[in-house]
């Protein structure tokens, strides 16, 4: 029996291209090896978005036909929706009720992000709980592993805290330590050269049309000092070249790095290949969505396939921690 | 039509002369005025019992039991268990999104309980959201009053609170801000003259045989002035007087005082009579509850019809705030 994996994304904003080549081409390469739980986790959105929830519809629907047109095969992995299995919504509660505020209080990304988002106002009861929320959803499961980059092992160590907490407590062997699968993921820059994100408006969405793409790629930030065509250039600074170095063949890579420093190739020319690799990536996720476009029924199927299955896995672990907490 | 009452009771003991004089007659009287939904709120009873909550299925057990014997009668009311209508862990969660920590931590119960119980860790991120459950609680029934005493004003300000927060957020008119039915209960002291309660080993319990029931008041607390029979007594210093107060006749309140003050009375006979009316009191009950534990099923099937139209209720309630945030 394959050793089962979940991981999630949260729908708060349109996926680009930065999550397609970090986290969902990992995901489509993991349904082959593990049981794979994919979860559009809407619940978590409203940690941060509550106060303006109405853009997350939206944001679901392009995630879980991207999660599709992307390679996402639905006989392979479970594809669901956190708030269709209210399941977590109750495991949620029980985990609250054993996890010490100091835990949640010392989350490194916690007051990080207090800090950064000024915007908001997130010094909410929810916000505070989101790793209880991240613990449930994986812990519900009995999932083995759990893709995370280096920057997110606080909080999966966190799950695998609440879950020892859980042992202890109520000692019956029903919760399953995750494990980390480290995933290395390359660092997709946006437009303008830093990490792309919804929120520095510099990405590049799987939901843009090829002439989008065209248009933004030829506006893109090159090597600032590259004035003129005769202006040797230094690929390393020059975000076209970051993205190269992810969508473009090795030989192309070599060619566009010595020809920008001898200013043999002009950003045009350069950014005309970097066009080319990127729809030549994306040209099977194109036609897989319209394809689904076109009939909506399949999707909805889909989800629905997966919500069920989901919540069956879910309601199995739920009786047993029930029986343990003496609550059935 | 008639409006909705809330109220819940934890199942953290056995219940008590307490809880039958404090609440329970309050509540069977309450049953003819209003639609009254009486939820046993076992969630609750984790927020401090998490790390030992095995008694907390024979208190439950106990409670439901005594809720019918006492005269709650599920044609006129909705009796149910929190735990079997899992919207309530929804509506926690969402909530939970939209409730200002701040809120939470200058909640008076919540600093006092801590220091007060000293033998549980109640630093839990659970413990700090019991007003957050119990908002979901009343607000997903759109309760229009909840029965409370003067201190628990505060938490009833909360919920208040958090639907108003919510109608300001998704502003849909969904969310009913409960008033208080402030409720004169009596103070019911226990066996050593303190408040009675389970932590102090000094209740009558419903569940106590007329024996037991009579053995713990012949050995009750008296004046403690009042050492031989013919000392003359003050009966405002006896809890057996406290006790007559709330179960004896107007004219035997009367008597016992002007007779204990004349020492024409000795405790043994003052005891007596007090054992004769906390009897009477409770003889329907005991009638009633052997009835009950004769037929299982009649409980079980109560029950469940109470969680069947809590649930759906519920669920009204929960389609519409999910469609508020965008959920649905
Ligand atoms: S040639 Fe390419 S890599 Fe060099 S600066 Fe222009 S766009 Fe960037
Ligand atoms: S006579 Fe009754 S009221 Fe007076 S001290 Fe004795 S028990 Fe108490």
């Amino acid at each position: 029996m394959k050793e089962r994996v979940l991981s999630g994304m949260q729908p708060s904003g349109y996926l680009h291209l930065g999550n397609f080549a970090g986290a969902l081409k990992n995901w489509v390469r993991l349904q082959d090896i593990y049981d794979c739980f994919y979860c559009v986790v809407d619940w978590h959105a409203l940690t941060s978005n509550y106060a303006n929830p109405s853009p997350i519809a939206d944001y679901k629907h392009d995630m879980l036909i991207n999660f599709i047109a992307a390679g996402l095969d639905p006989n392979k992995c479970t594809i669901f929706l956190q708030s269709a299995v209210k399941q977590h919504a109750e495991l949620h509660l029980l985990l609250s009720m054993i996890t010490p505020l100091g835990w949640l209080e010392r989350v490194p990304t916690y007051k990080e992000k207090q800090t950064e988002i000024k915007d908001k106002d997130l010094n909410t009861y929810g916000f505070l709980g989101y790793p209880v929320l991240q613990a449930a959803d994986i812990l519900i499961y009995k999932a083995r592993h759990v893709p995370v980059g280096v920057d997110q092992i606080p909080h999966l160590e966190l799950t695998r805290e609440i879950a020892r907490r859980f042992e202890f407590l109520y000692g019956k062997g029903i919760l399953t330590e995750p494990e980390p699968l480290l995933t290395e993921s390359p660092k997709v820059v946006g437009l303008d050269g830093r990490k792309m994100s919804k929120s520095y408006d510099n990405a590049i969405y799987l939901s843009d049309t090829p002439e989008q793409i065209d248009k933004k790629i030829r506006q893109m930030m090159t090597d600032p000092a590259r004035k003129r065509k005769t202006d040797k250039g230094d690929p390393e600074l020059s975000p076209v070249y970051a993205l190269h170095k992810i969508f473009s063949s090795p030989d192309e890579i070599a060619h566009v790095a010595a020809a920008c420093k001898t200013a043999e190739i002009g950003c045009i020319d350069c950014k005309r290949i970097l066009i080319k690799n990127i729809s030549k990536e994306l040209e099977p996720l194109w036609s897989k969505r319209e394809e689904l476009t076109g009939s909506p029924s399949m999707l909805k199927d889909i989800l629905n396939a997966g919500n069920r299955r989901a919540a069956a896995e879910a309601e199995k672990t739920m009786e047993l921690i029930r029986e343990a907490m003496n609550l059935s």
